[in-house]
């Protein structure tokens, strides 16, 4: 029995996210276990080092099976890039050690959200930015994002209604850069909880449109509500850049 | 009457090419007289520098229309990018000369060609490049690229039968350049020949695949015979960069 490490990209605009659904044709997972499972003879699960939500992207997801296959790990990266459709791109498969899981064993990921800061239209790349016509001011957000780095419990940040597990998380890195019209906000953590990055993104947008204040970051985490928080930005500008692994 | 200038980025995918058919909705330039029609309440023709073909995208392709209108052409501006697609998008709308002429004024045109070199999956550019997996030879591509400079009768190198207009035209600029695993072609000249950059770029890439000699290349204009050029490459790969005028 061998185990599997995927390295995978897929543009998440015609899915309804990373996790699995009746329809195996509506989600990454869905289509990935279709084509191993067939490749293998066997109904395979393919585990991913976390969900992605219908409409976001990935550059460097990470996924690992489970399989009996003679086939070399080159002839398994050459049958999914046959069967699998060309909005998911197999970047690598590698035979790792068998305790190995993409998720349990994630220790940090990286998020990029790209903002089409401009009211020209974005022909080529509509469909993996977020258009915010209005002007953002970057030292304000930076200002903002040097609040939120750090360690803190970030359940007002997260669409979690409560958590029996943990919600503390610690972001290492959360850089704001200016890219030609571009606003790209990556943020890095040893986890994110659900809609983290989309409701981070939300609430440096409201500063960097001076429609809050900095000085309110520190009382989102105190008084733990999400309702405190900025909106949600929509999940099109959202990439999963990496995922790295002890 | 005013005369008004469209500077125009799109992406071809969706479409038949630039010019009107019987469907608007099969083409670029039928789409933007639906909308200009519309908005002025009077059938309208919309004037290209030139036909994109099925698939082939735009960064910077030009038209004018004539009419009388009290809108502004910031008003212009936005009823365009309202009610267009969001695969057409306009970049700037500027009153012009009433002699002013998109295709009769063009005096120099820019084409670039993206090869995906690379038997990795491309997923997020894949509209936008030409996948070709095998290594193209880049210095055998620019040796060829400097004979096909010049002025020259491209005859050969287009899909026309024959022509009673002139089939002369200076190649000015044939640039090859390797950005990742993308190999970019950039190609400006007085004016290209229906399909006349796509065929060029077939022959430089059979050069880089050593399938041809860059001795041949004299011999395609001394024949000028279709046959002997190279293959003409698939359209997605191709974008009308830039049109300049006096």
């Amino acid at each position: 029995m061998g185990n599997y490490r995927l390295d995978l990209s897929y543009d998440g605009s015609r899915y309804r996210g990373w996790q699995r659904l009746d329809n195996p044709d509506l989600t990454i997972q869905g289509k990935l276990e279709q084509v191993i499972s067939r490749m293998l003879g066997v109904e395979t699960e393919v585990i991913g080092s976390g969900r992605t939500d219908g409409g976001t992207h990935a550059m460097g997801q990470v996924a690992n099976f489970h399989g009996k296959t003679e086939l070399s790990c080159g002839e398994i990266l050459a049958y999914l890039r046959q069967y699998l459709p060309e909005d998911i791109g197999v970047q690598a498969v590698t035979a790792v050690d068998e305790r190995f899981h993409s998720r349990y064993n994630a220790v940090e990921k990286t998020y990029r959200y790209r903002i089409w800061n401009s009211d020209a239209p974005c022909v080529f790349e509509r469909k993996y930015v977020w258009q915010m016509p209005e002007p953002l001011d970057l030292e304000r957000m930076e200002e903002a994002a040097s609040l939120l780095l750090g360690t803190h419990d970030f359940l007002p940040f997260s669409s979690l209604k409560k958590s029996k597990k943990s919600t503390v998380r610690t972001l290492r890195r959360l850089e704001i850069r200016r890219a030609g019209p571009e606003v790209q906000i990556t943020a890095t953590a040893d986890g994110f909880l659900y809609h983290m990055v989309r409701i981070l993104v939300g609430t440096l947008v409201e500063v960097g449109l001076k429609r809050r204040d900095t000085a309110e970051i520190p009382a989102i985490f105190e008084t733990g509500i999400r309702a405190e928080a900025g909106e949600t930005v929509p999940a099109k500008g959202l990439c999963l850049m990496e995922v790295v692994y002890r």
